[in-house]
């Protein structure tokens, strides 16, 4: 046998082609995890973040990746599947995480973390990355600690491997940064920031918007760490 | 306004077209919930299943029926969705249970569970049915008391239902039943079972095989419940 360098553990990283989670993969690999890649196609106004998730893969040394189909339109009651639905404007980054807004889909966290379980059991892996953030979405049920620590709960009682004692383990590490710390971090880990995608609705020829939510957001993480963005912003 | 009755209370039913969750959909009506079923196409060999489905909702009063596909084989691991895997024949019914069978699908009733969850927040409908059960699948971890326990745990803090004080129910009626039970609580419901279906791995032709898990605990169950079963079995 050879006695090259022991085999990485392996993670299933939830990769939707936006910021946060293109520097969750950066940090997974920083820790030394095999990153198993998991985007989902559910349905989303702006699909094309999942081709930018195809490439941050990549960029990023996931070592494999995965999109799956998996229709949360469906359900409606989000203006994120739903195009009848208004996408909200020019609103102060300060007021969107505080309430529950109409871009929130049902149950997403929960659908993917699921998801990501069920693959991580099946990869025999122990360790879940997610790029969910408390600061800037405290107004989200499934972006809290106490959400992921539920989570983890079910995981240990619901799955073989928790309970034959190799439980699961959900990393959120931006649970509790702003949008600025996550620019110098993604900065910091060399993250491909010009393909990471966060627009709600972009035009139909894939440029932001500039005026929804997640583009406010992004802008004011970027200007408050001092960076430009090297994505094509219109504003 | 009309003075008519009371609207009914919604819910949502996971309904596989199998034997328990028919007759879980008819103890929902029973009870007085407008059935909202859901189906998965997650990738299973018997997909004849999702037919099955379609017939037993109409013909139990769902008032609405939702297919969605789900592929839950690629994440590999179980005999249900990989053809490579051998599905195990002729194992005595008390034996099924004990272990974990090839024949699991890794966190398969958590993502059921949570799809069912982002239907019953975008519907307003705060209970949730499906037809798990401890005794015949007393190995699987996603059978058991404590793994729904934990489900509704994480619904409480991780939906704004949840946080807004309207916490959704997960009912497993059947959980603690014998299979002769089940089938006469089917009978005594009217539940059309003829049309049921329980194989795992049925002939191109829709005719299950008799000999995987599934059917082996069918025909127990009718056996003891002392009740022919109106299903084409051919033994």
């Amino acid at each position: 046998m050879s006695r090259g360098a022991p085999a990485r553990p392996g993670a299933v990283v939830l990769l939707s082609g936006g910021l946060d989670s293109a520097t969750v993969l950066a940090i997974a690999v920083e820790r030394g995890f095999a990153a198993h890649c998991l985007t989902f196609r559910y349905g989303q106004r702006h699909e094309i973040e999942v081709e930018r998730a195809r490439h941050l893969a990549r960029a990023g040394g996931a070592v494999e990746h995965r999109v799956v189909p998996l229709d949360l339109g469906f359900a409606g009651g989000s203006a994120l599947t739903d195009p009848a639905l208004e996408v909200p404007r020019d609103r102060d980054p300060d007021a969107i995480g505080r309430g529950i807004p109409i871009t929130y889909v049902p149950a997403r966290n929960t659908v993917f973390l699921a998801v990501a379980l069920a693959w991580a059991e099946a990869l025999e892996v122990r360790d879940v990355f997610l790029g969910v953030n408390a600061v800037d979405y405290s107004g989200y049920p499934d972006c809290r600690a106490e959400f992921l620590e539920a989570f983890e709960r079910l995981a240990a009682v619901g799955t073989r491997a928790g309970i034959e004692g190799r439980p699961i383990r959900v990393h959120a590490p931006l649970l509790a940064c702003s949008k600025a710390e996550v620019v110098r971090e993604a900065v910091r880990l060399g993250v491909d920031l010009a393909s990471t995608f966060s627009c709600y609705a972009p035009s139909a020829a894939g440029r932001p918007c500039g005026t929804c939510d997640a583009c406010r957001l992004r802008e004011r993480g970027f200007r408050d760490a001092g960076i430009p963005d090297p994505a094509s912003y219109p504003r």
